[in-house]
């Protein structure tokens, strides 16, 4: 049975929609230039060995992903899959709350604890075994 | 050369998320009851060979697809690469202007002309060789 969640707790909506990418200069021209969506730059996030180059809708990021080493969770989802569209990230605003309620859900965690992604946001991600199959991050805002 | 992007021409948001899912079951438990977004159903999309189940978190939807042929978009791209997230759909307020100017710039088109798609929504894909592999569909409120 699952336990209804209390008030406070909601998503707030797609944070971002991460896209993996086995080199970022071509996607970076065609939602920079031909999308016209405003480019925030590239992050190296050395914990996830990724280079993130994120772009921003105004309702919803798209977040770029370039593997810096081949033990990055990135090179294993392109030796996998090709390259395409890696998770999906919605906001909320008490993530310890949100892992603490999914963990007695029975849900499995990447993430057992927030940690820190792009942007110095609180990340955690859930197993995509208890995700139907999707991978899926929750972030609060630094 | 790059022609720019008139001033009315802008991507307003992610509209939705799609995932292709071998079963609507699951997943819809997932983002019903565990994640608690708000459930706007299921309909069928005859054209494309889906139901689609869609869920709104306010700020961005997600689309799950479950195909209803063999011949659905949605059954070859599980054949190719796994259940997973399928596209993602960006709200514009002028989908005809969008597609003549992505056109005159050289984008392949999936659709040339705008078609109907879920919820009564204009959509049009663009195809994958012109979007650095992300199959991106861009979309009008009916």
């Amino acid at each position: 049975m699952v336990v209804p969640l209390s008030r406070a707790m909601k998503i707030l909506g797609i944070e971002h929609v991460a896209v993996a990418v086995a080199d970022l200069e071509e996607p970076v021209r065609v939602f920079n230039q031909l999308l016209g969506l405003q480019d925030g730059g590239s992050e190296e996030v050395p914990d996830q060995q990724v280079i993130t180059h994120i772009f921003d809708t105004g309702r919803g990021k798209v977040e770029l992903l370039q593997a810096t080493g081949p033990g990055s969770p990135v090179s294993r989802f392109i030796a996998k899959k090709g390259p395409g569209i890696h998770h999906i990230a919605f906001l909320v605003d008490d993530l310890p709350a949100w892992l603490r309620h999914l963990e007695q859900q029975g849900v499995e965690l990447i993430d057992r604890d927030p940690r820190r992604g792009a942007g110095g946001y609180l990340i955690a991600f859930l197993h995509p075994r208890s995700t139907a199959g999707i991978l899926v991050e929750l972030c609060q805002k630094p």
